[in-house]
């Protein structure tokens, strides 16, 4: 497949899985985005800035280098990128990937409840399998940053660098998450905030009770090893 | 563009913008209404009263002078209004247009959260980046006012005049959202209500974490200046 | 219209209107039912127990007498009821009909905040100007009753004969709604859950602030005589 | 009917009850799995692990033992087993199955309220007329339980055995719900979580009135005897 073909692909990936953000309900209006990484190049493909997820389209899906800066081709072709800006959060999208090279996809939302922890800048604790499963412990918060610069980008790996958690609560802000390729990134989004509503909803009514360190490797080593097809 | 084809093209706009207020559950049954100024006029075009959201048509939205009473043609020619009467809000729009020449559409709904801190009389706290964004501060709490009068629009015009805030809370009432044009102001409706429970989630365990004003007004400043296309 | 066409009429009504009660997330399962006084006659149309509402046709709608019990036919011809039980709650819709005469609709749900209400049994404060519009003061509860004779229909009615509101919280089982035909039972279902979950939200983080007598009797006023078509 | 008929009409079945859990908004992404008993047959039907809800059919759906080993056909012929491993909660579906003869159906979410309640390791307690009905008590916890072993599966029948309820609340982790078949198991799951989110609004803001165990009695034995069709 020719890289031009590849990247046909992957905007037609990105720009469907931006469909499951609606679903689950974790974005409103325009404020969300996922991103993927383009496997062997310098090149990756985020959401355009500013549009409505009904109207997105796969060419609208702006193809940038890891820096965030538009490309539209190289010497095999031109891919022909759309007259959009990509999404302002592209910088911290592309500070990912510079440094995790492992990863493949990045997300972004203002989910709810993730929002809210992130708002009081308070990690949420492991208290449900589901948790242990997925995320091998708390999801942890990074710092304050504005937008702008490479701050964001800067809290994202700092903070996941060390982690299990695929999923930052970016304080006041809201959530990243990171995936080997960008479905598992939205799936981390999708858990993430519903983890996030679950002990919400729990420690309203009381202290829900924490599970031991072993118990919790336990689960995180087998799901990650075990589950699915 | 004649001025009959320039309404019927609002009535468009503003039949369909309606949809957006049911689809992120702003209202239930008739609870809420659109309007946009025609531009250059001194007209606006509002919902009908106590008609189903399903049922809206273009052709029912009414045209009213900017007292709010219904107008159905001029020297140029009729636009044909229903025979039905406009929102029982509309003085409240009328007035807003009245004083605010910059306003080009107000959306009114009693969205739930939003709601709720209005039953308080509590202004939300400017506690997310999402709110620096779109409010550049918190969002501000009008008075009691009954509806049959002026006093609902004095009560909003009042409250955003000297405020970056596009969304007042009426006190026991609910939210009213003003914008450039109408869709603007629908957006305003559905990030106040996305706000309105954020903020209230976070608080329910505790208290957020304030963001420096500085940062707000950055912002606000970049958000208002380079976001979207 | 003849009274075989009167009931397939009203068949029609009662079965479309369940689409409202799923539509505003009031029910699940089979949880919840409408019925309808047939005009001027001693008979009333209602769901079927235990039937889903995606099954839900017409001609499944059960006529009954008065007492709740099923009637096929008379004088003038035949109306084909189902081989179907009428819903379990029949004989509280049945009481609420022989009582009231100015009642023309009924419905029973367990929609999830009025019933948390109903639960602790304590009626709604009117710190909304939609709850003044519509229930013109307070929801009030009335007395746990068990299902099997007249004791849930006896306390609907004595705690809504003397009250403008046109919902009823029974203790420790949900709302029933009345109006003067199916369709304004519904609504008033509608807004029963919109109400109770509004001030069940903003009572979670302070005191709403009371709204006058005086302003609600005017609110109530105005709302019953002007808004609408 | 053959087996293999047979096995064809309850793979149908187990696979439109899916639907249910999503439509309910019970389950996320692909955490949560129902499964029948093939009726005198030492077999059952459960859904693959990992695959996307939007993506299963009839044919995926995995056919094993009572110790969740796959099975291919028996002397009479072959059902076609897919091959996709069954979902990782097969071995507790399993020893259920096992060891209670009467059950034909069980199902396993994380719904988020009932979660919220096993995480805090607390029962629902009975104070709604639709839990009497339904479950004739409150919603026991289960304990904490380790996937890999028969531990999940003992936990849930242990609870479960000397229960009038349908539901057990397993600790840090969420319901798992029985009945005579996979329907009825699905619609305990849905009330299961109804009522959880229910009672957790109502104590909120108070302590709901306890409903005396008589009258319990009374509304689970009419309820099991005399609803529906």
């Amino acid at each position: 497949m020719s890289l031009v073909e590849t990247i046909a692909r992957i905007r037609g990936e990105v720009c469907a899985l931006h469909a499951e953000l609606t679903r689950y309900e974790l974005v409103v209006w325009t404020a969300g985005n996922v991103s993927a990484r383009v496997p062997g190049q310098e090149l990756m493909v985020i959401k355009p800035s500013g549009v409505s997820y009904n109207d997105l389209t796969p060419e609208q899906m702006v193809v940038t280098d890891l820096h965030g800066q538009p490309v539209n081709g190289d010497a095999t072709g031109e891919w022909g990128n759309p007259p959009l800006s990509p999404s302002s959060d592209t910088a911290a999208h592309a500070y990912v990937y510079r440094h995790m090279p492992d990863v493949g996809g990045v997300v972004h939302t203002h989910s709810t409840y993730a929002t809210a922890w992130a708002a009081r800048g308070e990690s949420i604790p492991c208290v449900l399998t589901m948790m242990g499963d997925e995320f091998g412990g708390s999801i942890p918060v990074g710092p304050f940053a504005l937008i702008g610069d490479d701050s964001i980008g800067q809290g994202i790996v700092e903070t996941l660098k060390n982690s299990s958690s695929p999923a930052v609560l970016m304080q006041n802000h809201g959530p990243f998450t990171i995936g080997k390729d960008a479905r598992s990134a939205v799936k981390a989004a999708v858990m993430c905030e519903e983890v996030a509503r679950t002990v919400h909803i729990s420690r309203q009514l009381g202290e829900p009770i924490p599970i031991d360190q072993g118990h919790i490797d336990s689960l995180y080593a087998r799901y990650q090893n075990v589950y699915g097809q």
